[in-house]
């Protein structure tokens, strides 16, 4: 049975090379000619992805939005989504209304379109999308490329998502339940960190914190020392879960969709430029450390792991 | 209640406004500099996809042949597939392997690889294939360009398919079952035709004759009129289930994955030099007629039409 006498690393392990080596980067990459085309899929159903408080037309937004957090983390501009839908039996047209929408919206919302897809009954609603972006052959990121001394970095604030998963089954009222529901993927950032050429590896934290960075180690072939008083804890987590559990969120809960990314220290400068970014660490030869008044100590992969494919 | 108090194809056009209009083709086509790149999904799952006769090795064959059929069906190259797989509790090792196995040795069939995806769990065994493909923007075929005078045409024999589900429904032995079970989608075939430049339009006929003359007939603004006598009824066919349940199966059944196409005239020799295609009829002004020792009648759109969406 998956996941309970195989883990689901296991798992995704004989599927790789069954597969032949698939490379485990937030897209999959192909020559385009004079750019790459990078290519993601995503598919979210609802016991797993969608909780009861999510209307239809933030189901729509989260698909479409959970793939473009991919193309963001290659640093590729979106060229297009694609969305196969498996619609239950009691969406009424309300519903269809609402979840397409939501699609098209937040493809809109990022300059790109719906451009196809395939639409079916199922059971449990099921939105399997798949999203397209180019990006320039010298500006493309991915997850291996971080060299020790590197600058580890992220956009925006973490923990938001899971404190906002928290506070919706608490019933208290708090604006980090938006954060979870309609995330908003790093597009502008992605490119801009890209442009900036000071980038050395970058991925998206759609699965929290600590499973990036065993993605980004793994990849890179090096390990990370992270300052806890640095990370960029979401306003008010603090205040509504204490500081312990503020933090496990940061490193375990999925949904923030901030990007996490490695600087050459020269660079540090040209990515500030680009954008608004926390230097929470640094690349080092191996490990993840968490470093707290002068204390390390050794950080788990753990993470939000619904996902047995971590394909991408 | 999808399919109940609406049509499908109501509730596909209601989608369609609301994404602002999706063309109908085989794939979304996306300009990528020298190229068209061409990309298509279709979600499949045990319900209504997986017939029990199928093994995991032929499940994820079909998941990657249905979505190659669709590049076929644009004239392109392929250039990798991506697989989104929800898989059930009851998966095995054996089950993942055998799955894993028939999507590698399909796409490695056709020149291709799984570049990407993703994997999750799911109650239904839900495989949602992503295909993408190159082709010359010159060379791109599509539902529109037929001109009334010119041949239609298809590849191969028609109705095996839903000879292959009769046979098995009935407990009957034949070869027709493989070729239910492991369609072949026809890209050389695809792409030669490209290449002849005789071709005006084409699709796949992945859901039966009639519903594709249907999408033929509406995105190039013509009719058909069908030769009966003509129709390349798959070997055995007649003989297993009657002359009129034959055609029945010709015309309705879905599964064939045959290209069906309209060529100029004057381009019928490129096109025969191009692969074994069969005259079946004509480009007329409008209607989609049948005619047999002739006498027409109107053919219906019926066909296989599980599909809400027939957005590819």
């Amino acid at each position: 049975m998956i996941g309970d006498a195989f883990g689901e690393r296991e798992i995704i392990s004989r599927i790789s090379e069954i597969l032949g080596g698939v490379v485990n980067d937030d897209c999959a990459v192909i020559d385009a000619g004079e750019k790459y085309l990078v290519v993601t899929t995503d598919m979210l159903h609802s016991k797993t992805d969608f909780p009861d408080i999510m209307n239809p037309w933030q189901i729509g937004w989260m698909a479409v939005a959970v793939n473009l957090s991919d193309i963001a983390a290659m640093g590729a501009q979106p060229a297009g989504v694609l969305i196969a839908a498996g619609l239950p039996p009691q969406a009424d047209l309300y519903f269809i209304d609402e979840l397409f929408s939501g699609l098209a919206d937040c493809a809109a919302y990022y300059s790109t379109a719906i451009i196809g897809g395939d639409t079916d009954r199922h059971d449990e609603l099921t939105v399997t999308g798949t999203a397209l972006g180019f990006v320039e052959k010298d500006l493309v990121l991915r997850r291996r490329g971080a060299k020790p001394g590197d600058l580890l970095c992220t956009t925006g604030a973490l923990g938001g998502a899971g404190g906002g998963l928290w506070a919706w089954q608490h019933e208290v009222k708090s604006d980090l339940i938006t954060k979870l529901l309609e995330p908003e993927p790093r597009l502008e950032e992605g490119r801009a960190l890209a442009r900036s050429r000071a980038v050395t590896a970058m991925m998206d934290n759609s699965d929290g914190l600590a499973l990036s960075l065993s993605d980004l180690a793994q990849c890179s072939q090096v390990g990370f020392l992270v300052q806890e008083e640095a990370l960029p804890v979401a306003a008010g987590l603090v205040e509504m879960v204490g500081k312990d559990k503020a933090l496990e969120m940061v490193m375990g809960a999925g949904g923030d969709f901030e990007l996490v990314f490695t600087v050459r220290p020269e660079g540090l400068e040209a990515a500030r430029r680009a954008c608004d970014l926390t230097v929470i660490g640094e690349v080092v030869a191996e490990g993840i450390w968490m470093e707290r008044e002068g204390e390390r100590r050794q950080v788990e992969a753990r993470g939000y792991e619904h996902r047995i494919g971590g394909m991408d």
